[in-house]
């Protein structure tokens, strides 16, 4: 049994500063004051995820990496979060548990304030094994973790990018009253993926009010397709994108709403940060962005995590962080009762 | 039915310079030479993707937006690429063929000689329902299209990313023997995480010859732990990396490899590219990378990508991307007889 990288304990504080990691800054960002809570059981791990992070332009509270865990372990730094007034969600790697029955209450509990996004490694014998050479924790069986997590109402997230996709949506957004979801595109191919994503994520396409379709025709250019998804087509501009979306955040038949923005569309100017920001504040339901590409749409992806949008590469990125919210929004029912 | 967008056909030749992409080069970055031949049936898809991958430092051969398709199809650039010479691999966006059965020939013929990675949106009614205002395809049963693809050698890619994940691994890496994985590592975190995702490929993680273990062993500091994954441990550095790589690669108990380079670790420099570029030329045996982080990973991933070496963002990706490697070993192996 080997424990050498994870017994150094690293600390990072946005907001007062404190800063124990060992990476030099020209390799690993720092990421700006923000509201996610990060604590990890691997600091290689930890570092790779806020230095990407710190890129995007996604801000951090705290991170915590938790070394051996001679003296506080991931219960303790759970407690500690959910009092942290900067802390709006909760990321964690863990990968074996040091006190199973306490760390399940805590997960618990916690969820009755703030939504908690847990990436458990470990699934195979193969990997529980692996585990037992690096941090000596005993992985405990997938099955049992995976339902004492559900019952705890922790959102699981299933890959390394899932923790911070699915914790960014959940310390920015809104939670939606519903599951039905709004796709607004500039590009057809991308709105189609959207919508097939959606389905599998198990959540429903919305239909919107016939009065919001009377309401966006009458203002925008009859090739548009003002259905859902609601492809905007490739000359949508934000003006376009503002008459849509205004009217769709208002429709009670919404519950979230997917916007797809390709920037490599000559007509879609920066000027669509404010739009959303903007929107963002009018009104009290979530939105995530997914847009891909190179360096213009780099940007505008730093521009709208900074505004705290989230921003997702892919349709099934953002289905999966749109689900997230759904899936908390009910936790949260479910846990006050 | 609405055919707006997708009736302009784009053509981006990247060898003779034809470029008849719209977008301009600031928004849009063209790709390098390569050797990715890349067919959509959506400009905007393309348009994105062609984006990112250009950022990357993925290069493409040709790419041809086939709009409505009213002289030339995806069957005809199926064939056109089966015989370009710079294309190793094709990359296709579908939402429905013009001539299925012809389509389905096609595909078993070309998957002879050279590996098509496909993704057919439309799984969804719903999503079908707005390919039909999209294209105007007939996007036929997903049930259909899984079984035709599989039948005819196609790899599947289920989202958007896995495109270009998929086909940048078949386009530039040797096909596998086998499907024994080995892992090899600066951070314990990922050395699990990837174990997990090989084992839920379906894939076996490598039992390295009791010989390698031992030249390794005899080569480097007592506290790496030399097993599968191989944790090299935070202060790993190129040297300690060619060592394990170079044994690994040589061991035939080994059909590919999956190195992790953390990037935020201090020890670990800039000519571990020297070291997979060279080890690239010496061994015929698929090797792809999992890095994750900003700009200084981005550096890397750009010097990696250029000289061949698929990179990957997550372990879950780098096991996807392999298992198709060793998916279309056999399909190879399945068509040929």
């Amino acid at each position: 049994m080997r424990i050498i990288g994870p017994n150094v304990i690293g600390i990072f504080d946005a907001y007062s500063g404190v800063d124990t990691i060992f990476s030099p800054r020209y390799r690993q960002k720092r990421p700006d004051q923000g509201a996610i809570g990060f604590i990890s059981q691997s600091g290689a791990f930890g570092a790779a995820v806020m230095d990407w992070a710190a890129t995007q332009g996604i801000g951090v509270s705290k991170f915590i990496s938790i070394g051996n865990r001679i003296d506080v372990d991931e219960v303790d730094m759970l407690k500690y979060l959910e009092n942290d007034r900067e802390t709006k969600a909760i990321a964690v790697y863990l990968e074996g548990a040091k006190r199973g029955r306490a760390l399940f209450h805590m997960l618990r509990h916690v969820a009755k304030k703030k939504p908690v996004v847990l990436l458990k490694s470990g699934e195979s014998s193969e990997a529980q094994h692996a585990i037992s050479s690096h941090t000596g924790s005993l992985a405990g069986e997938a099955a049992l973790y995976k339902g004492m997590l559900k019952q705890a109402g922790t959102i699981a997230a299933l890959c390394s990018e899932d923790l911070f996709d699915l914790s960014n949506a959940l310390a920015h957004q809104p939670l939606p009253r519903g599951d039905t979801i709004q796709v607004v595109t500039n590009g057809g191919g991308f709105g189609v993926l959207a919508t097939d994503s959606i389905v599998k994520y198990g959540m429903k396409m919305a239909k919107p009010d016939r009065k919001t379709i009377e309401k966006i025709k009458s203002k925008i250019p009859a090739y548009a397709s003002v259905a859902n998804p609601m492809d905007l087509v490739g000359d949508a501009d934000s003006e376009r994108y503002k008459i849509a979306l205004d009217a769709v955040m208002q429709d009670k038949n919404v519950s979230g709403v997917i916007v797809i923005l390709l920037m490599q569309l000559s007509a879609l100017e920066t000027d669509i940060v404010n739009v959303l920001v903007s929107l963002k504040k009018r009104h009290e339901k979530p939105l995530l962005v997914c847009t891909t590409g190179g360096e213009f749409t780099a940007m505008h992806v730093r521009m709208l995590e900074k505004e705290g949008i989230p921003t997702y590469s892919s349709p099934k990125k953002a289905a999966h962080a749109m689900k997230a919210l759904v899936e908390y929004s009910r936790t949260r029912k479910r846990l006050s009762i």
